[in-house]
């Protein structure tokens, strides 16, 4: 836990947080924080400040917040994704969180089986808690928007334009023959999309019908990655060209 | 499985292996291969080819094998890393193989705790399973070299030259204010050896001896990531600049 990060319904008026769960523990154990003793703190979907220890006693911890008048940036990078295996996905959440994601689609697609979109891991209650884990490591606010979507078609047809309006559509597709570097504007400040399909791939009629509404197939070379580590490097490849 | 990966000892002369394990199963239940059939299959650290179903029954495959005369090139990025949890290090080996890593070298550092040392997680009967199960994922037969070193200063004074003589070194810090693409010759031809320091750093004394000893220091943004979610993203990035 690199940030204590701070609901906004858990801070007073007067910037006051009263913590008791493993926040409160990190404070007392991990960083053997006493009264006086000053932390960064951050409010989820808000900005960063620092937080002073008041008192505390054996569980619980209070903690005087002032929060800086600027936002952070939210991160530019969005995601489509194909939903994986429910256990992949579950590995998945807290990386997303930490590398920065500015809002999380997860799709249904022909090579994904229907009953993933049962699993406990794409309820709200499940995910926000590994989101929030993954922002405290990382040190970050923006809490993912994720958006669960059981229906390919209509989401492409209905959906997808008003939710990307702007953005640098990529593709990342074995039958991508172009490197991600190759892809032109991806330094030019737009906000990039980036869809990733299922391991089996995309089904020809989905990858025309993404490429139809703007999106620029690209490869990463023969290998064919898990879908935790294909999304865990493209982020990354991604948010270096995009800074 | 997305290649039958076979040792060298199960192959006899003529080409031909009888398997009975988890790649039996594939072969029957994933695959339906009946004999005939024609698979991608690859020697472990040799070449990739093509095996023939012979014959099949309730346990055992029977496969034909042809190899090609070529084999394929070694990856082109070294890693040495500094051993994170063993937590985290039991869910890197699949990934670091499928990503392509020549030779692993796991190392003490003053933040990393000694018993990690200790951890079922980095004996040889352990890693080389993860290890072979992330090549046939992602169709490789490049089987990572490991060393381990619980000693840094020994290591880094007596054998890192030799281990690595012509490599272009690459240390990945948060000290680090250049970004991994000011890096000037990534794109050169040479292979690449890369440092990932313990989750809290690693000391001034350690990034000290690592950068007289040529590593060049980068960093990644201000984000605190993860072992396991920085070193994918950073052999990603790496490996789309050297191609």
């Amino acid at each position: 836990m690199n940030l204590i990060l701070l609901q906004k319904a858990e801070v007073d008026a007067d910037g006051r947080a009263v913590l008791s769960d493993d926040r409160a523990r990190h404070i007392r154990k991990i960083l053997k924080a006493e009264p006086g003793k000053q932390l960064r703190v951050g409010l989820l979907d808000g900005p960063f400040g620092t937080g002073t220890v008041e008192s505390m006693d054996g569980t619980l911890v209070v903690v005087k917040c002032e929060f800086d008048p600027e936002l952070p940036p939210i991160p530019r990078i969005d995601l489509l994704l194909a939903m994986p295996r429910p256990k992949v996905m579950k590995r998945l959440w807290a990386q997303l969180a930490a590398l920065g994601t500015g809002r999380i689609v997860l799709l249904r697609a022909e090579k994904v089986e229907r009953y993933y979109f049962d699993s406990h891991v794409i309820e709200p209650g499940f995910y926000n808690k590994m989101l929030v884990e993954g922002l405290q490591q990382a040190r970050c606010t923006h809490l993912p928007e994720v958006l669960v979507r059981p229906l390919f078609k209509p989401f492409v047809e209905d959906e997808l334009e008003a939710l990307f309006p702007d953005h640098l559509k990529l593709l990342a597709d074995p039958a991508g023959t172009k490197r991600l570097s190759e892809i032109q504007d991806l330094g030019a400040g737009k906000r990039v999309l980036l869809a990733i399909g299922p391991e089996g791939g995309w089904t020809p009629y989905e990858l025309e019908m993404l490429q139809a509404r703007g999106f620029r197939l690209f490869g990463m070379g023969n290998r064919i990655l898990r879908t935790d580590t294909a999304t865990v490097g493209l982020i990354s490849m991604i948010a270096e060209q995009v800074g």
